[in-house]
């Protein structure tokens, strides 16, 4: 137990904080602050010494140079049983401080607030981290409290004690206190990292806050947390069973899909991880039929994302199948009302959810594999038409459809569409002929279709047999990526067999 | 551009100080230091002044505060241009450092060494952090330099610019001083979250180190990078073409799979981030013609890593394929000089690579999740047979090595395995029942035994249908982790075909 005879405040935040000043005084605890601080608690009518009536030194530079005193970091630094510095902090009348109440310059929201470079810098706070980590390193001796979440637990805790602190207690503020000074500088590097275009700096540090803690990760036997690089995750549980790891990971799949799709068009269809069915097809309704009808028995149990604001007859339309977690720009009060029926069903309101430019972060053991994301938009302007035979415009969209479908596939991934819907997707194969085969078997499995099929692979045919079996199965347009030294023979074959081949720029694979 | 008068260098690691100082003494750079660099400097025969000395105050509390004090951050933090700062330093006495040097105690070394916690607590840095943050907080004036590496990048902008540095310097120096700020408050929160037992801290930073930028990511138009959570990736690319992302991505894959088999023992061919072929038969050449046999098409360009060491009668027979990289547990200088005859083929000495506990970190938009990786030793103490038939010890074997092997695959896996080997892997299939196809296909197509067949299942048979295909197909023994509806009536088909059936207690999905 350590007994508090002085504390130290100095917070950027001065929200809630009478409860604790009507504690620390009813344990006789003497406060020191300086600048706003000060005169927050002097409104409060709390009893405060003024740090530079403690320090002897004025503040100055416009406040940058206050706490940066060895009296305070004496005060606070010394190892409250060692006789030297017992020794020294008498010969240089320094004073115990017990306790650093200390909350950062709000770097944060002047980044979120896109205030000017020069208020940027001005907010980076250089006495406050210094005491915070001074306190956390002497954490034996001293508290540290970084955070209004911590006032209550503080308050608990000196009551508990009557004016002392347990070990324990200082130990966990301590974790607390380092987390938040490396989370803050974190964001003041990204900050440099930015204004002197460094994308991959030699040090890199990313910074997370936790959103909740998950039941378990992709198993049972897996410890999870969901975390967020900017605080919120802009994803609304309207209702339903708590989301699970496997949730998360199918819900950004299908959004990241949902938001490749035009504004306010689209329906996605995810199980493990991979689309089973997609289309963008203008009427609601027929847009989830369709998507449902490339592969009805995967989606079972599988989440649907809806691009646009779901209704009371969708919502009767999907009452109808087991569905884990249904995702949409938006549910009608009337289409609530009707899913809810299901108990566990987990509606989510993505309406609020953004693509942002982060970094794909993808670990394994000590590695970090770091990339941008790929969101290349393309038209066909980018894509060479290599065939005799030109796709006309309906052709020509079909294939972009497929084609920016099958890049959200796990490679190897061949995508077979017809009419603005998918038809038949082979997914996660080592072999390409194999991911065709695996489409054109969901194809003729449930589609069928009569219409004029394309296809779009997600990496350039290495020979003609691939092509040559969705040809022979049907597809009339094939798009790909080109770069295989067969690249001529496949032209020739298309040629020959009249099919339109569309040679993409660039290649899309995904693991 | 800022002239620099006098400079602060207070440096944990003294190397390779004098080309500095030459440099510093030369531009009539005055010096402060303390200390341990005050009595380097002084042997190196440099005028220098005691921070003592300038501030007026003694260094106290066993150097616990010694820069801490307003004279130097007044010095540090004023604002050259600004009027009142500069009424205020001189009203104070206050003189300029417009140069700081500062390298902080060895943190992440006396974690290495496991020192004890009193050991590491000292060597957690205050004062030098609090001056390496005033001065890049104040780089439109001040100079900071926080490493090693930048000494010599510090001489020429010197001597270009005849003792000045310029804004863009400066503004870069800033950018990494705060980057080194940030991760070496990580590393200290990371020792505080371990010894408070805290896994999903409110607030997680993960810091990491650049290894190398790579020409591009997943695909050419993805920029991207590699970074290590510890230095070092512990490969070591003995020959060939520099490594991509996907290669990257399939080492890792082949590595996890490699690391969990038995010591010296077996063979992993990869592509596309999914295993082609897995054997842990004893003989070396054998292991991996076995593992080549079970999908000797998708292993053309694919990556082989071998959990031993390779041989020249091994480099022969890996010769005559095309791959694009092999994994080895070192390679004998004979082995190697054969390999080498293939210009561009990637040889990697994981010799060193161990695999560590950190979490498995996935990122999608603006979220992360975290989990333990799946490691779970099993064997078959774990497992219930429950069939009527019990497997021998060499069926049980096969049928471990096939789940341990089916946890690598992305689901849905199903794995088929003959004799220590997989003759048919299905994966990343929406449908479980289309994963046993994709295998079934697979055996039927490469290696076709005449022996006993095992399959494992990552996750429960939902029906009956999936377990009824393999055992159609010449499946003899299954284990899957249960947990359906349907079980009761599995282990039914199971008894009334004679088939062996083993549930496992845990489920291992991987995306």
């Amino acid at each position: 137990m350590s007994k508090i005879k002085r504390a130290l405040i100095s917070v950027s935040d001065k929200e809630n904080l009478k409860p604790l000043l009507t504690t620390l005084k009813k344990h006789n605890i003497k406060i020191l602050s300086s600048g706003g601080t000060y005169k927050k608690i002097k409104k409060l009518k709390f009893k405060v010494t003024e740090i530079s009536n403690f320090t002897g030194s004025p503040e100055i530079l416009d406040g940058r140079v206050k706490t940066l005193h060895s009296k305070i970091h004496g005060g606070i630094l010394n190892k409250r049983g060692n006789k030297r510095h017992l020794k020294d902090i008498k010969q240089n009348n320094i004073e115990n401080i017990d306790l650093v109440i200390v909350n950062f310059y709000p770097f944060e929201k002047v980044i979120k607030n896109k205030l000017s470079h020069q208020n940027i810098i001005e907010n980076i706070d250089i006495g406050g981290p210094a005491m915070v980590r001074a306190a956390a390193k002497n954490y034996s001796d001293v508290t540290v409290i970084t955070s209004l979440n911590q006032y209550d637990e503080l308050i608990n805790e000196l009551k508990k004690n009557d004016g002392s602190t347990s070990l324990e207690f200082r130990k966990k503020m301590a974790q607390e206190a380092f987390s938040e000074t490396a989370y803050y500088d974190s964001l003041i590097a990204d900050y440099f990292n930015k204004i002197t275009n460094t994308y991959f700096p030699q040090k890199k540090i990313f910074h997370s806050e936790l959103i909740k803690k998950l039941r378990y990760g992709e198993n049972p036997h897996q410890k999870s947390a969901i975390y967020s690089l900017d605080n919120s995750l802009n994803l609304n549980q309207l209702h339903g069973k708590q989301l699970s790891y496997n949730n998360f990971s199918d819900i950004y799949a299908a959004l990241t899909i949902s938001k490749s799709l035009p504004k306010d068009i689209g329906v996605v269809i995810i199980k493990h991880a991979n689309p089973c069915g997609v289309s963008i097809i203008k009427d609601k309704l027929k847009c989830y039929q369709s998507a449902l009808a490339c592969d009805p028995i995967s989606a079972f149990g599988g989440i649907v994302s809806f691009n646009f604001k779901v209704g009371p007859k969708l919502a009767l339309e999907l009452n109808k199948i087991f569905l884990e977690v249904i995702v949409a720009n938006k549910f009608d009060n009337e289409a609530i009302k009707i899913l809810k029926k299901k108990k566990n069903i987990r509606l989510i309101d993505a309406s609020n959810f953004v693509l942002n430019k982060n970094y794909k972060i993808y670990s394994s053991n000590n590695a970090i594999l770091l990339q941008n994301e790929d969101k290349l938009k393309f038209s066909h302007k980018d894509f060479r038409i290599v065939s005799k035979i030109k796709p006309n415009a309906k052709q020509m969209k079909n294939l972009i459809f497929a084609f920016n479908v099958c890049r959200y596939v796990k490679s190897n991934a061949i995508v077979l569409a017809c009419n603005n819907s998918t038809v038949g997707i082979g997914s996660g194969q080592p072999s390409r002929l194999d991911s065709c085969q695996i489409a054109i078997n969901k194809m003729k499995k449930f589609v069928n279709p009569s219409k004029e099929i394309v296809a779009a692979s997600d990496a350039f045919f290495p020979f003609v047999d691939g092509i040559e079996k969705l040809i022979q199965s049907g597809v009339s347009a094939v798009i790909q990526p080109s770069g295989s030294i067969n690249d001529k023979n496949i032209i020739r074959y298309a040629n020959d067999t009249n099919t339109i081949l569309v040679f993409s720029k660039t290649r899309h694979f995904k693991h």
